[in-house]
């Protein structure tokens, strides 16, 4: 990034480079003592750059008499988020120091969760009637834009009692023959979204439709809001982020890495990684059934961490890629079947791929060194057989796992690439003594 | 989604929607027929919505004599990605169905790289100069507006070098007063992303900035063109999509699961697994150094999956931690020491804590079931001292991965969970078997 200075101001500049460049080492005392040095246009611009979070931290940390000036800077969608950031007891004082037109507006907004259309929209959308002609629509919405607008991208056409019946782009208006009305140039087919829509749901649909903002209506078609698409980029980053964390076996951070407190971020990977050493603890149990085997053939004990952890890989590959199709909608709950034979095709391939690599390697070895003994030719058949059975099942149960976890509630995410390799660890080694069992019979067993 | 339909279109637009619903399951040509069957207004709809691979698959699926129509549908960055989608052999034929003056546009994309600035910018921004009054300067838009810009929001302004000298919102010009000047109102200090700054990199600039678009400028400061956020809302769901893909263990699949072909599939999941496969056959090679340890005392074989899923978990958790924070730019080269630092301090609280959990269920199987003999103190003291080891190890190991494949020029998200748990495996059963024979010497051993 280059930030070219065109004026005196470089100097100012720099020391907000530099403040917004240390901010997430800054403890907040630190980060208000550097704010409050800025020169005010400064300072606006890095207010505005913070997260909501970072923005209540802040606000919170100033003088109560500088906390107004600040909080009057913020459109309602922002002030909203900031207050619902803030600690429970700082939330009414802080919504007292918004001016009252403002406050009837975020007041309404607090009332949706966080997480919902109605939670990410603006209500200063700019909106006409439709009998107006262009040249009336446009010096009307120039009035409208001296109050701070969400955007002016799209004006929704709104009848009498407030219902959406049409939307016009600003430059389509714009480039308009001054004598037609605002019908005539409308599109009458827009894509809306229910306020109480996930966020995740209203960033696939903004994305499908490649919209710069989609309005949100109640079950009556009237419009509440806008939801634009700047924010839609902080939520497909936030989700996207979430998603990571919790493939990588985690829960979620909700902070940067580095805002995270140490304490925090351990407790945060503490709970699952707790929990899948609980879960991995079958592996014990179920290895202590086949002690006699192990006794009788150590041998088959050598092979054991490469052949649950092939079936660990695969199921890992299969969930990752089922979580982020369904992130994306590509992926739907009645999908189900043909995700499953789907996978049970590709687990039989990837299974025949590794037994084939296996066994040429176990019997290399063997010519080579001679290392298996005078049965390397029925371990290697174990082995193969076994990866077979192992890398189908991982596939298929990690395929399954997010939509068993979507179906009874949970985010299906959390079928992380560690989950699936505990459950697997555990069918995958019944899978491979089984089998030994079997092939092995009448000669090492 | 809800699309209400508010006239005589709803027939048509739900065919169309039932196209676009479909569209995962088709094939290039059932998609050709079925487009081909939508009156014009809907097929432009769908068409503008389709990716851009979708978008030259039906394109060239069309009859020569349609596809003209289409290719001069689209903006000039939309035109140069369809054609960097299609196969080499059809890009000069398309390039030729384009006006000649986009197609100037469209070949001077092309020079760029996909997954640059300069690859996702669109030449049609809005410009000013500096000297124009508030007033002129709108009818002056309204004149740029009637040639398809890519946004009005942002309208940029340049001296007579092209040189970017300042920005104005539209929404700001458009309310201030009449007589001021473009310079009044316009400001310096303007954010610009040179033309070969990474999509990924562009994306956290204007995250970071909340804008509507950014400019993208050469070494002289004069803007090329500028990207917009809609655009961006797609290369953030790309790059969280590749980024997990790969963190699962497989190669990014480029396309959406449906459309993915199963041989495709397969072989892009295959690779990997077979190079984690290869790596994890070092297990073997280190468990046949322990084959005496293992014949001696086989209880010790009994928690070998569990400690060394243990080391893969955590250090799963570390890398796609850092992983992400990279992505977003929390997490650069240069602090590879301090996140060293803070990963050796989780590892080892991480590792307490599992030991602590492993060594209270060795200790109670024993007083239940004396499940372990004589020496079960000393088991679970093995199995204690172990876990501290390999979760700080797997940590450390996991957290460093991505500074290393960053270092050496590959994608920091190649740390896949499975892969930062198959060079664990290793280290982990050395560490187990190690510390098994210092404290098992003498009597187990």
């Amino acid at each position: 990034m280059t930030a070219p200075d065109f004026d005196s101001r470089a100097a100012d500049a720099l020391a907000a480079d530099d403040l917004v460049d240390a901010w997430p080492f800054l403890s907040v005392e630190e980060r208000v003592e550097g704010f409050r040095l800025l020169p005010p246009a400064e300072a606006e611009h890095v207010f505005l750059g913070l997260s909501s979070r970072e923005q209540a931290d802040l606000v919170l940390g100033l003088p109560a008499a500088e906390r107004q000036l600040w909080m009057r800077q913020l459109a309602p969608d922002d002030a909203a988020d900031l207050i619902q950031q803030a600690p429970e007891p700082e939330r009414a004082p802080l919504l007292a120091l918004i001016d009252p037109d403002t406050r009837r507006e975020v007041t309404a907004l607090l009332a949706y969760a966080e997480d919902d259309a109605g939670g990410l929209m603006s209500p200063r959308y700019a909106r006409l009637r439709a009998d107006m002609t262009v040249d009336e629509a446009i010096s009307y919405l120039r009035r409208q834009a001296r109050e701070r607008l969400e955007t002016i991208y799209y004006i929704y056409v709104l009848d009498p009692d407030q219902r959406l019946i049409g939307v016009v782009s600003f430059r389509e208006l714009f480039a308009a023959t001054p004598g037609k009305t605002v019908r005539d140039v409308m599109r009458t087919q827009v894509v809306t979204v229910p306020d109480d829509m996930d966020q995740e749901a209203v960033s696939n649909v903004i994305a499908q439709h490649d919209l710069m903002a989609v309005p949100v209506c109640d079950a009556e078609g009237r419009i509440k809001g806008i939801v634009t698409v700047d924010d839609i980029v902080d939520v497909v980053r936030e989700e996207a982020t979430e998603d990571i964390q919790k493939i990588g076996g985690s829960e979620a951070l909700d902070l940067p890495y580095w805002q995270t407190a140490f304490r925090t971020l351990v407790r945060k990977r503490a709970g699952w990684l707790t929990l899948l050493f609980l879960g991995e603890m079958l592996t014990a149990t179920a290895m202590s059934r086949f002690q006699d085997e192990i006794a009788k053939a150590v041998v088959l004990a050598l092979f054991l961490p490469l052949i649950i952890s092939s079936g660990g890989n695969s199921g890992s590959q299969a969930s990752t890629l089922i979580v982020r199709a369904m992130a994306l909608g590509e992926v739907r709950l009645r999908d189900v079947l043909r995700v499953m034979r789907r996978e049970i095709g590709s687990g039989i391939v990837l299974g025949l791929v590794l037994a084939g690599v296996g066994m040429l390697r176990i019997s290399f070895w063997q010519k080579l060194f001679g290392s298996y003994g005078e049965h390397g030719a029925l371990i290697s058949l174990t082995v193969g057989i076994s990866l077979i059975g192992v890398v189908t099942w991982g596939t298929v149960a990690g395929a399954m796992l997010p939509f068993l976890l979507r179906r009874l509630g949970f985010d299906p995410a959390s079928a992380s690439a560690p989950l699936v390799a505990t459950l697997v660890d555990v069918s995958g080694l019944v899978i491979y003594f089984s089998v030994a069992q079997v092939v092995l019979r009448g000669t090492l067993l």
